[in-house]
C-alpha cells in the first residue's frame, strides 16, 4: 500500500487551510569553514519567531544523498512518491508552457541549433536566437504533418521549444539527439522498446521535414531533441487529499507542475509581495495554497550567496502578512537545496517548519539548517509533509478502530 | 521482505526478559504556548533517571501524520505492520470480550437501538440500557438460527454487544447499518464483493429475526451493526520472535489484542500497583511482558490534563519495583498520543526510552517529549521497538556471514 493510498482513505474535507511557503533551493552551505549558510546569514526575525512556535526538522525530497531535479523535488513536496511519479524533461517543459497534455502524449524538448553543410552541430543553442525568432520558427514547425500522428510545436524561450506527438501506442524509450558537444552530428534515435521503434520512424520524418524547413534560417537551421517522455495522468490533490488547491507562482514550470496535480493556477503580479496579495485575494476559495518563491534557487545556481540571502530576507518580511490570514497549518521549506557554494541543486536535506495550534513546538528557536537538524520533526522524507500538515489542520481521520 | 520475516529469521530463544511498559495515549501537548505536556508537567523522578540511563527517541505508530486507533497502535508496538494487519471494529470488539474467534469468522459490533413503528431510528443507543439488560437480550439473540451458518451473540456493555457469523466462504465487505443519525431507518446492506453478497443474505435473515424477537423490548427494540470484519489468524509472538509473552492489562480490549498475537493473559488486581504484583508473580514464567496502563488515555480523551499527569506520576512510583526485577531490556512508551488539548488520539510521535546494559545512553536526562525528540534513537517507527528491545536483550543473531 502506497502511503498516498492510506492518506486518501483518511482524508476528509474541512474548511481549515494549509499553506506551503516554498523557497526554491532553500537549503544552503557555508562558503567558509564554520561560516553560516545562506539562511543562517539572512536576518530573518519573523521566520525565527515562527520556528520557535513550530515543530522543526529536515527533509529529504527523494532519498539520502540524491539531488532532486525541480520536477521530482516538487512532486515530493506535494506528497507524490517522486521516483514512482517522476516525469522526463519533455513533459516538464510542456508543463512549463501550460501545453494541455493528454495521457499517452509523447513530449520532447527542442533546442534550435546550428549545423554546417555536413550536418555537424556547430552551436547547440543556435546563438541563443531571440524569443521572437523562436516563436516564428516554432509556428513554422507546427505546420509539419506526419501521417498517423498529430504534432504540436510550441515555443518556450530563446532557442528552446517543445514538441508533442499525439497518437495511438506511442513509445518514449528514445535517446536525446543532442550530441552534448559541438563537432558531431545529431545522434540517431535508438529505440529502447518495440512501441518506441514505430515512434522513432515518426520522429525521424518530423526531423527530416524540420531540417528542410529550417535550412534558410541559419543560425537556427536545425533542431536537437531532448528528454522524450510519455505523459501519464496524475491523481489530483482533490482526489487524494480532498484539498481544494491553488498554486501561486511566478515561473511557468512550477505552475505547470502544480497544474499536473490538479491545482488551480493563480497569477500574482511580478514582485515578491504580489505573492501575498494573490494569496489574500484567493484565501476564501481554497483549502491549500502552494506559494512558490523562485529566486532563492536562481541565485544559488548563480553562486550568488549574498543575493540569495537578500531574497530570503525579503520573504521573511512577508511572514507577518501571511500570519494575518491565520492558516491552520503552515509549512515553510524548499523543494531542494541549492547552495551558492555548489552553484547547483544538491542532496542536502532541507530545513522545514510546521506550525499549527497543535504542532508541539520544540526548542529550535531560529529557522536555520543547524536548529532544524535538532528539531522534533527529526529527519523525514518530504512526501511526509502533506500528511503532517493535514494532521495539523485536523483533516485526517483516525486509522483503524 | 516484511521486516518481521527478517526478525523471525534472526530471533533466538534465550532466558533474557523484556518488559514493555505501555502508557496508553502517553504523548501529549502543551495546553498553553510554551507550557509543558502532560508528561513534562508530571513529577517523574524515576522515569527521568531511567531516561538518563537509556537510549531515548520518538516513535510513530502508523505513518507520519496518521492518528492510530487502539488496534493498529498496539499491533505496531507488537512489531506487526499495522496497515497490513489492521483489524476492523467487529474483530476488535470480539477480542475485547475474549470471544474465541476462528479464521474466517465475520465479527460485527451490535448497538441496541430504538426504532419507531415505521422502523425509523429514534435512539441509536436504546437509552443506554443496563449491562444486565444487554446480557438478557444478547442471550435471546444468541438463540437465533440462520440456516447454513453459526451465529454467536455476546454482550459487551450497556447498549453494546457483538455478533459473530461462522461458516464457509463468508464475506465482510459490508457497510454499517447504523445510519449515524436519528430520524432515518437502518441503512440497507450493500455488499462490496460476491462473497459478501451471500453473507448479506444471511445477515438480513438474522436482522429480520432480531427485529421480531426484540419488538416487545422497547427501548431496545432493534439493533444496528457496525464494523464488519473477517478474522484472520495472526502469527504469534512465539512463532515470530521466540518470545514467551504475557500480557498484564486491566481492560478487555488490550487483553484481546494481546491474545490475538498469542500472548498469555494474566489478570492483575484492579489497582495500578497490582500490575506490578502480577508482573512479579509471573516473572519466572515468561520472557516478554506487555504491561498496559489504560487511564493515561482515558483522561486524555476526557480532556483532563491534571488527571493524566497524576496517572503518569502513579506509574512513575512503580518504576523502582519494576527495576528490582532487573529486566534485560525495558521499553517505556505508549501506543499513540492522546493530548488532553485534543480530547482524542492524535498523530504526534511518542516519547520512548529503551534501557538495557547495552543501550548506549544519550543526553536525554528526563522522560519528556522535548528530551526524547533529541535522543539517540531518533524518530523511528513503533514497529522497530520489538527488534530493538530483542537486540538489547541479546536475542537476535547476526544477519549474514
Amino acid at each position: 500500500m502506497d502511503h498516498q493510498d492510506l492518506i486518501k482513505e483518511l482524508a476528509r474535507e474541512t474548511e481549515t487551510r494549509i499553506v506551503f511557503l516554498v523557497m526554491d533551493g532553500l537549503g544552503g552551505l557555508p562558503v567558509e569553514p564554520g561560516g553560516p549558510t545562506e539562511l543562517e546569514a539572512a536576518n530573518t526575525p519573523n521566520l525565527d519567531k515562527l520556528a520557535a512556535e513550530s515543530s522543526c526538522g529536515t527533509c529529504d525530497p527523494i532519498a539520502y544523498g540524491v539531488t532532486p531535479g525541480s520536477g521530482p523535488g516538487h512532486l515530493a513536496l506535494f506528497g507524490y512518491d517522486p521516483v514512482k511519479w517522476n516525469m522526463g524533461r519533455g513533459v516538464l517543459e510542456a508543463c512549463g508552457i501550460n501545453f494541455p497534455l493528454k495521457p499517452g502524449d509523447v513530449a520532447i524538448r527542442i533546442n534550435f541549433c546550428t549545423v554546417d553543410d555536413k550536418g555537424v552541430v556547430t552551436d547547440r543553442r543556435a546563438g541563443r536566437i531571440s524569443t521572437d525568432k523562436c516563436r516564428e520558427l516554432s509556428a513554422e514547425l507546427d505546420r509539419i504533418e506526419v501521417p498517423g500522428v498529430e504534432v504540436f510545436v510550441t515555443p518556450v524561450k530563446e532557442h528552446r521549444a517543445a514538441v508533442v506527438f499525439r497518437g495511438e501506442g506511442l513509445g518514449a524509450a528514445l535517446n536525446d539527439t543532442d550530441p552534448q558537444v559541438t563537432g558531431k552530428p545529431p545522434a540517431p534515435l535508438k529505440p529502447g522498446d518495440p512501441a518506441s521503434e514505430a515512434t522513432a520512424g515518426l520522429v525521424n520524418q518530423f526531423l527530416d521535414k524540420a531540417k528542410e524547413m529550417l535550412a534558410p534560417h541559419h543560425p537556427a537551421n536545425m533542431i536537437l531533441l531532448r528528454g522524450f517522455d510519455s505523459f501519464k495522468k496524475y491523481p489530483t490533490f482533490y482526489e487524494i487529499y480532498k484539498l481544494k488547491a491553488a498554486a501561486i507562482a511566478h515561473y511557468p514550470m512550477y505552475k505547470g507542475l502544480a497544474q499536473l496535480v490538479g491545482m488551480d493556477i493563480k497569477k500574482p503580479g511580478d514582485e515578491l509581495p504580489d505573492l501575498m496579495a494573490c494569496l489574500e485575494e484567493h484565501w476564501n476559495d481554497y483549502t491549500f495554497f502552494f506559494v512558490h518563491v523562485k529566486k532563492t534557487d536562481s541565485y544559488g545556481e548563480d553562486g550568488n550567496f549574498e543575493a540569495k540571502v537578500k531574497v530570503i530576507e525579503a520573504v521573511d518580511e512577508l511572514v507577518p502578512r501571511l500570519l494575518k490570514l491565520e492558516p491552520d497549518a503552515l509549512v515553510v521549506t524548499g523543494d531542494h537545496s541549492t547552495p551558492a557554494l555548489l552553484k547547483s541543486h544538491s542532496w542536502h536535506p532541507l530545513p522545514v517548519l510546521v506550525r499549527s495550534a497543535y504542532c508541539r513546538p520544540d526548542e529550535a528557536a531560529e529557522f536555520s539548517e543547524h536548529a532544524c537538524a535538532r528539531g522534533s520533526l527529526g529527519r523525514i522524507p518530504s512526501v511526509a509533509l502533506i500528511p503532517i500538515a493535514m494532521a495539523n489542520a485536523l483533516k485526517l481521520a483516525k486509522f483503524g478502530a
